[in-house]
């Protein structure tokens, strides 16, 4: 929760089925309706769903694609399709978990894709699916090119699209809304890439601050993909005839992708968990070289500098024999640098012993 | 348990059913019978369990609030409507694990509810519910506004509520129990973003103990909400006809209400402890960026203050001619300070070459 | 496993069953039975098993306590009773794991209580019930305080418990043992809360080894109280007829005992393992800052001292008009102070703005 | 994903069973159809599909090996022997996670072996196994020797091979392909072994990078190995026909490999976890030795430095009886020396009591 | 895998079944047939296989024992008694996993029995049971004292062993295997109690580095003891007649002890990860004290330094009258001495006010 993370939620204790719908929804949307079947394909868009033939005549079947979250349309979904107020507010509060909801007449299906934006930063987009008998209804929150290709295939009659029901159209979107979080893993793991290069040649806050925002994502990708997984097992599974018998092993191939997701997110978190590691290692290891130099320079230069202060001391030479008489003999001062050198030599070569150098 | 999360406990061995008011629970508390029908709303306050119709008349729905932990009321709920002592224990003990327990008559429902307060502390609250058919019971431990605009929903007849048996009224009530905790992870969610952007900017004794107060409100949060969904989903799974069929719908919405909410504490305590991590690191970076600056100026001087000394030494320039002679030339002195600034800045550079300034 | 944790075990490849009773153990033992019924109570102390009426006539219950591991009475259990040699092995054997096993005229149960004594330390008492159709035997190692309130209660007459069978008195004693475990944890918890603020008052080494003792007792608490839960719900879905269908409810009393109690110790644990990451970071936290303290005293000071080295040096101010002539300057000396103190404050200023002190 | 775990994805949004074979994929590969019996073994190249003889003969078996990925081949697999495209598609993506499928009428395998190249790098090499009635189908990237002394023991007729169906075959590639990670596992395990020891016997830079190295290699392998696992178990479970009876325990004999190879694989990366904590203990334990002794030496003369500045103070000794009268005593200068001496050896026999020496 | 943990493998793609004989496996072997009955005892030494009375004659059981890796002995186990080729291969290749494996006429068991040497390292035995109607065959690796006294009990007739079938001798011979784990996790558990206390009192390079071979040796025994546990388990589970029904409560005991085992291993494990820590925070904060101390030294003396440096300086007192006065003072060496005393003492005081003393 909180800024980076906010969910919406109405006030506790209002009627469910509230419709909370976000401040810059005002958009009044855009609803497409796609008729199509073997051999035909047509399009329109409309302005209500009263303009949408429902049931489905028998031999087509029908794509209704609403973008944006329009008020008066989603408003109108349980009226003219029965669906149920808490699904519409599903629909409508984004930020849901993936899920999928089996009711008598229709499927709930919906979906958060995580995209990797140019700028590096991660766009989420929610995506609602109604799947009834010869009718699918899809809900974006607005323009995206998502399923901009499935689109094509539906338009040009490209592939086995158009010989099949909307089940098979639904498997198709999913699976291009799954295949969506591929680039956006690709990009992720380059960056864990750079960043690992970065902390072997030479560790830095700043690599370490791109590590930290990493973790961030992949924490936002797991939290995404875990009940995604879990929604498309349960639609696998689905046995409500809603989802014909062929289509069962196209949706294992979504299953797979979205387990082989997982997977690269989990791996990537215990690859930046050990980055952690070798960063922490690092700046350790750089920290105590430059000690230990630094440390090794001043350990040698003290016992000169006591040396020399020895010498500095004013005693009375004509005070006694044994005051201070080096001060007076002809190869004092280079006696004085001699021994000065031949302790800074045992120190040095000392430390070269012991491997300190 | 201890001061911070103490739980009352009866002395091992006592009786079961033993009720262990709180002291401050001598309060006589409040109740108030609501009765309502699709046509109808009546409410009156009672003085005793004995007032409420039970059975509930037949075409009619019966809300019972007790507010506060009267010993007499709930003492006499045994004997007024068949409940188990070990389930008016259960009501009586505060601080529950959030439960649901099925009976012949009756189902049983423990929530803990906790609420961020105004200054930040987080204050929990014990809502019990006894569903019967046709009568529903709910016991507060004190005043609270955890029920109020369901109360105002009910009065005004607004939505279906009215319409709908007490088990929908108890979906209702558990809806907004749950519902609170969504403001209260908004704070902490807040909280924990403002800790991050402190670390960031510039690490803090400060921001570590709002970090560690946060895990441990993190902690509560946690073990609140683990019980809270289990019990949802055993209510939803409830087959016993009391709860009826159209409501296991609305269920499911509360638990899935419940499952976000302990996705957003489970990623708020991984984002803490990322922040932990970020919090050391921080601290050795920042101590180590001083402690190099430091030794590297220390380090500078050593070599110069061991020439000075060496200037410094008392040997009698008169006993010969390698007796510092130096100190007698034309050019000593600046020549002194030439090779100390010569030392100090082949040092600079060599610190600078190998980048550790 | 050694000696803060020693385990009995006989030697590996002897006959199963064999008996290792303590060295401590050979004390007589005490066995006493209490006859009772709705209307009578009789407690009488026996001598052997043989005195123990067996089948309990009926309309009659039996309780045979045992305290203390008479070699004589446990291993006549198997002849008078039928118990199998490897339960009475296990009721010999301290340090058993919690667990309940079911035969096919008697259930066993054998539990592992652990309590705080005055002196902080932990006791483990091990309890073993058999229970039999109308028959009640419970073998403790020695006199204990454990079920002397259960005994009062069925020696008075209060409460049900003389009305209902030995099932009822078997879940009575279960319940006293489990509940035992609350005041542990309140203690222990009671030590976290101090060591918590004792950390957040001044990292103590002391205080680290009170927290190491204390993560080594939820070790051990947590190590008593899971096969405890399981041994618990294991008893609460028996079928076998020995556990009457109305004493379910009660045990499942028992089980949400077990799992509050497994939650504290959970929570407890969580709790211990952020303080050690608070005593850590506390104590890197005071000792970094008065490194620090101490390593900026010693930088401002460095500079000065070479400086008062300059002017230490001997160079002969006869020798030439660049050769020292400061020291011969009527401001000399307090100009070589403004200059020091000016590098001083400059230091210091500059230590101030990097927020360095 | 990224650079060193690259994985190919098309496009999201384009047609399920879109081939996306890899560049460098444009070999045309090499086609062998063995066929065999208990007498007979024929062994040809082929040039299409549609050569192989399908269904196979009665009473022979066939194994069509198929190396390197021919799109002119794979893509005829759909039209010729009836695979489903997104198998096909599965087949020509590498870098797929191990799993088994069933069909009606047929069984895919794949499975990805890692194996250590002379250099010590991993290379990934996967396999393809479409089990038929009497008909086996094996799918390799390249050309490898992976399955070469199967090949020999068919060839020769060794073992029980040819006289049993291709379900026996299969499973012998199988165990040849999972046996393959024994010998790169040793090799991990080695490296491990030589990385501890080079640890406990001097911490070094490199040795950490190695260990980070092997981190990643066995996370790699765990990658590899869980999915394998779960693959072998369906496989073993396997009802279909496809696998006959006698063949389930000699694939629960490559189940218990896997197994063992996780095994081995989670408990070297348990190692390494522990070989990193001794490294960061040796590191900070070294450190720690090097830093102690310089400022020990440091600690040492610096008080001794201090006295020499005394007695290096130009106090006029004519001022007065205690201006500094040692300077003209006749044994000032050696009681100064006897000074020094006494103190540096009160301090070191000091650190030696505290054993800071 | 590697040196320390060395298991032998097979060139992948043999032919299973292969038997690898450990080189050192060449002796002959001891193959003892002991037949016994509730009356009769006989023991002989037998050359081959051949040898063996099988079927067992009725009311006879037949234990016949190998001792050693014989080939031929092992090889002639499929012919003689229809033993699968893997089975035969999982007795020969030592360090195996334990497990249970039932086939048609019999049960196979392999165990790996850990047990702590003299020296204090561990030495692997496995052991391998095959369970027959009537005959239970035992094959050990070599001599070894594992099941010294249940041979005894058996020679001698105490007990029921005699009186019973061959699954019985299988439990005892199994109950011994794991028993014998105990001393050597007592002796693992005494040897962390020493190094907890070595920790406390004086952390020590020593002692960390038997910690890390503890850690070593608990991860091999658990290892070993969790797929006990599952055989254990697996066994108790069994029902093919082989396991006759009595028997079962006896495994039922073998079955705790396996879990009593893995407890202690556990409890074990988190046990030497708190004295990793203990250990770190012990070096850390001796460390720091004695930094602390000497940096405190260093930084007492660093002002007084700079104090008796200020007069050592050699300004011209004739120069001026702000030229060095003190040193033409009456008082002023005594003076020096004063104030550095006094800011000795001052800068004391302060550390200590500080606590940083």
């Amino acid at each position: 929760m909180g800024r980076r993370s906010a969910k919406r939620h109405h006030v506790p204790g209002t009627s469910p089925g509230t419709l909370a719908f976000p401040a810059e929804a005002g958009a009044p949307g855009r609803m497409t309706v796609i008729t199509y079947s073997a051999e035909a394909f047509t399009e329109r868009t409309v302005a209500s769903l009263a303009e949408v033939p429902f049931p489905t005549p028998s031999g087509q079947q029908t794509w209704l694609r609403i973008v944006g979250h329009s008020p008066a349309a989603l408003g109108a979904l349980t009226e003219r399709f029965g669906v149920h107020p808490l699904v519409v507010e599903d629909v409508v509060n984004v930020e849901q978990r993936a899920k999928v909801e089996e009711f008598d007449r229709y499927l709930f299906i919906v979906l958060d894709v995580l995209r990797a934006t140019a700028d590096g930063a991660m766009r989420e987009e929610q995506v609602s699916l109604l799947l009834f008998e010869d009718l699918l209804i899809s809900v974006q929150q607005g323009e995206s090119d998502l399923f901009k290709l499935v689109e094509e295939r539906l338009r040009t009659g490209r592939g086995k699209m158009r010989g099949l029901a909307v089940d098979y159209l639904a498997y198709a979107l999913l699976d291009a809304a799954v295949d969506h979080f591929f680039p956006t893993l690709e990009r992720v793991g380059e960056r864990v890439d750079e960043i690992e290069d970065e902390l072997l040649a030479r560790p830095d806050r700043r690599s370490f601050e791109r590590l930290h925002e990493t973790k961030r994502d992949l924490l936002r990708l797991r939290r995404a993909t875990w009940p995604l997984r879990e929604a498309v097992a349960k639609l696998e599974r689905s046995e409500g005839g809603l989802v014909r018998e062929g289509t069962h092993v196209w949706l294992r191939d979504v299953y797979d992708h979205a387990v082989q997701i997982i997977d690269i997110v989990e791996t990537s978190r215990e690859t930046t968990s050990e980055l952690v590691d070798l960063y922490l290692s690092s700046v350790s290891n750089r920290m105590n070289e430059i000690m230990k130099v630094l440390t090794i320079i001043a350990t040698i230069f003290i016992p000169l500098t006591f040396i020399v202060g020895v010498y500095g001391m004013n005693f009375n030479t004509q005070a006694g024999p044994l005051s201070m008489p080096e001060l007076n003999w002809r190869w004092g001062y280079p006696a004085a640098w001699a021994v000065m050198l031949a302790v800074a030599a045992a120190m040095v070569w000392m430390f070269r012993r012991r491997r300190w150098l």
